[in-house]
């Protein structure tokens, strides 16, 4: 019998088979076919999708083939401010900035306190604003100028939204939202409207430029129905279609298929001490065998281990990567030392980061949207 | 067998019975206690009160105590631009400016475009968004100062109402939406997350002067079920509950119970020539006789008649309306005669009006509420 799972933009449960996932929302596998396309005007590419983290795509050729011919197209990617930002969140923005970087795009990047306050029965919409200023300066901290990242938090940059929001509302009814996002009768209308906001940052840059300017969403797949919908309604309101670009979740340090933000343990925050990154990493789950001479012998499986993940997502060196593989499979590497070379990647990346992240304080309104279009 | 009738915020069917009305929604009538009240503070009590046109309310004394009490409070209506303004849709707006200058208070004055996008199939939201700016003329031409007087036009203003529309949207579900407005699967989720916007108004002046600052909301009883709900989350929210005050419909021309938009001859329009007045005027259906003869011998009814509906309306001298009723009835006043008389008056009223609207053009943004709060 298969394992079952459960994937929506507000839960992941289960062992997720992400071709399945694929299959159910009708998205496409990215082939060599667009990465292909991608390193022809990119001149690379990025390891995240060369290693198959981002895996599947809805027109990523499209909006090569737009590039191609000189149009205007933008970034576009968001954050649930339902807490602190840990390294996971992060891999997708690290690949947002390298698009940036390569084609020079303007990256519209919508904070959602509105959606995280509607979700959390607990949360005041105080604190999901807070948060959302908090995890702004993780953003800002991946090296973007005001001039590129245009930040909107939902309930402080409303204004240019709004309007946009109006035309996609009219055009999603209960039934369709019921059934795309599962819905219930006690579910608040908040929560039933938000698609429309998270969808009209899409057509954002084609009504601030005034001439149709795509947008490419890197994004993990669970937020792929919003696009989904986004794109059966993008040409009736005259906008072209968004593309897309899906990771897969990053594994939990506890072996599980996403971080939960009930657990800490089964993530590192970007502020975690390094004392506590240093205990995280070292009592993660592995894919190792229960004794160093059954590792030996037998070797390690780095398929399911969150310590191979994390060399994966933070490691830009393919042969050191490849390396870990090799000697985790032979027995040769065991899980005590493997943890401790993570242990170096992630504090390096966060010493830097946290440095980054504290001078982007007090700077926040400078990349806020509607404070920018104000002046 | 009773006739039936229907009453929603976007629709009126059939022959209303206001108490039955009434009683149905749980609004209370408004009684000599209130109308003492309202005598004590005011020094008098507006025609439109004191002719029974508002009937109805909900804490219309608390109101009225507050206010003895000294502590602060103010003005809340507003209107769905679908169209043009008829000179039923200025009756509550006239009773409005008469609040404001008894009581020296402010006016926060919805212009729901958004709304009314969502509730019609044909409409375009630029064109809902330009009749907000052409209504907008008409309430201003009532005599408000923009010290007074906050618009609010949905698309426009919506930065200052959104984070409190975030906090009404999540106390309200699905469930409770579709009971009180009777949406169904096919409602467009712009207009199920709609409520949460008219409702945010009322707590809007206690948000922005930062202090309990309760509403009165004069309009038209089919509102009820924005403000029901209101008062029912308000406690939660820490919001003083809402003060309503409702009036019965205008009746139309053709002597149903409202005016109808899909028919232009039921309504006088702000801007409908001399001769567009005079032909509805005198083409009015009234309750007189069929013939000058009968109507000689037996009188007409002027209780189920537009005509003098319209003089008790706009007419401000309680002996004139008082003698056009008995000499309706005593039939020693014929309908052509009694058409002329109320010609006369709505043409003096429209003409001045007019005079007043056309000043009022392109000042419009020095009403709005978030062009004052953004200097």
């Amino acid at each position: 019998m298969e394992e079952e799972f459960v994937v929506t933009p507000w839960e992941v449960r289960g062992r997720v088979d992400y071709e399945k996932l694929l299959k159910h929302f009708g998205a496409k596998p990215l082939t060599k076919d667009e990465v292909a396309l991608l390193e022809k005007y990119a001149g690379e590419v990025h390891p995240l999708i060369r290693r198959g983290f981002f895996y599947a795509h809805r027109d990523f050729d499209f909006i090569m083939k737009w590039h191609g011919e000189g149009r205007p197209w933008a970034l576009y990617t968001g954050r649930g401010p339902s807490g602190p930002v840990h390294i996971g969140h992060m891999v997708p923005w690290i690949l947002l900035k390298w698009f940036s970087d390569k084609f020079g795009l303007e990256v519209y990047f919508q904070i959602t306190d509105d959606e995280k306050f509607y979700d959390d029965p607990e949360m005041k919409l105080e604190e999901a604003t807070n948060w959302a200023y908090e995890n702004a300066l993780d953003v800002i901290a991946l090296g973007f100028s005001p001039e590129r990242l245009h930040l909107i938090i939902d309930t402080k940059d409303i204004k240019p939204l709004y309007p946009i929001a109006v035309r996609v509302a009219k055009k999603l009814t209960w039934n369709t939202v019921k059934a795309t996002f599962g819905f219930t009768d006690s579910t608040n209308i908040g929560l039933i409207f938000y698609p429309s906001l998270q969808i009209a940052v899409a057509f954002l840059p084609t009504e601030l430029r005034r001439e149709a300017t795509p947008v490419l969403i890197p994004c993990a797949i669970d937020q792929d129905p919003y696009f989904r919908l986004a794109r059966d309604i993008a040409d009736a309101l005259g906008y072209p279609k968004p593309s897309t670009l899906y990771s897969k979740f990053i594994m939990a340090l506890t072996g599980e298929s996403k971080m939960s933000a009930s657990n800490p343990d089964s993530a590192i925050y970007t502020l975690d001490d390094e004392k506590t990154v240093r205990r995280k990493v070292m009592n993660a789950f592995t894919g190792g065998r229960p004794t160093a001479e059954e590792q030996r012998k037998y070797g390690g499986n780095p398929e399911v281990c969150p310590v191979f993940h994390y060399h994966m997502l933070f490691d830009p060196d393919d042969a050191s990567v490849e390396k870990i593989r090799q000697d985790c499979k032979s027995g040769a590497l065991l899980c005590g030392e493997c943890k401790l070379k993570l242990h170096e990647k992630i504090t390096k990346f966060l010493k830097e980061h946290r440095e980054r992240r504290e001078k982007a304080r007090g700077k926040v309104d400078e990349y806020r949207l509607s404070v920018k279009l104000s002046k």
